[in-house]
């Protein structure tokens, strides 16, 4: 098993605001895909569409201002069955996330891509939360050749 | 043992103006840290530098156009003896870059950090040589607090 780790601290942030926009369709929408449904709760299910795919993510814990983790229901072979946790913590007025995807069968190469896409999305989430605006998919930074 | 990984892929590039841009001082000035001296050969050691600390690597080994291997000898007690894979090769026109921090003791938070804080920089490299310029130290993207 290997994991995919990232750690960005959001400037003058609650973590309350990051669960927010981890929690809510219009948060989600607004740094990872523009095309994200469903219920957001503990024990709902998240579709998450991208030009060439998606993902659906069931709620397993949400715990405001401190954790989320969901579990990949729906998608690419590779991610069914994986974890994605979202780890909260207040530093110094910052607002810390750590993340891990974790539970890969294989260091794959599309789990190198996953990892570098994974920072991606999260410096989107931070511009979203500083800057008021974030790039979700369809307008996110490339990195792949796919 | 835990590992970081990426993947990037440069539009329109060779796998040899990767492999240089990883070789060559100028190079590596244009994408990590302005910061870079030393001997960029095998057996060799170069000193990257930042504005809060450096990491001495020795180039363990050098294949034009498929692989580099740093070890690193220098720098905060986590890198010391971890080892940085850079494996290239060509898909169709665009130049792959896979990339593996690899011999971690333990997935610290410094892990985490330094995974996203390794996104950044080989986006930077896909930068550098897609657009002309990248966004080395002390120019970076911050994802920390630190």
């Amino acid at each position: 098993m290997v994991d995919i780790l990232h750690r960005v601290a959001v400037e003058n942030h609650g973590t309350d605001e990051v669960y927010r926009a981890l929690t809510t369709i219009e948060g989600l929408r607004g740094w990872w895909t523009e095309d994200a449904t469903g219920d957001t709760g503990p024990g709902g299910e998240i579709a998450f569409r991208f030009p060439d795919g998606g993902f659906d993510m069931r709620v397993l814990e949400s715990e405001p201002g401190k954790r989320v983790l969901w579990e990949v229901v729906g998608g690419t072979p590779e991610w069914i069955g994986t974890r994605v946790h979202w780890d909260l913590h207040d530093d110094d007025g910052w607002a810390v996330l750590l993340f891990k995807h974790e539970g890969w069968a294989e260091p794959v190469e599309f789990m190198h891509h996953c990892s570098t896409k994974w920072a991606v999305f999260l410096l989107s989430l931070k511009a979203l939360l500083e800057q008021g605006a974030g790039d979700p998919a369809p307008r996110d930074v490339k990195n792949d050749n796919w």
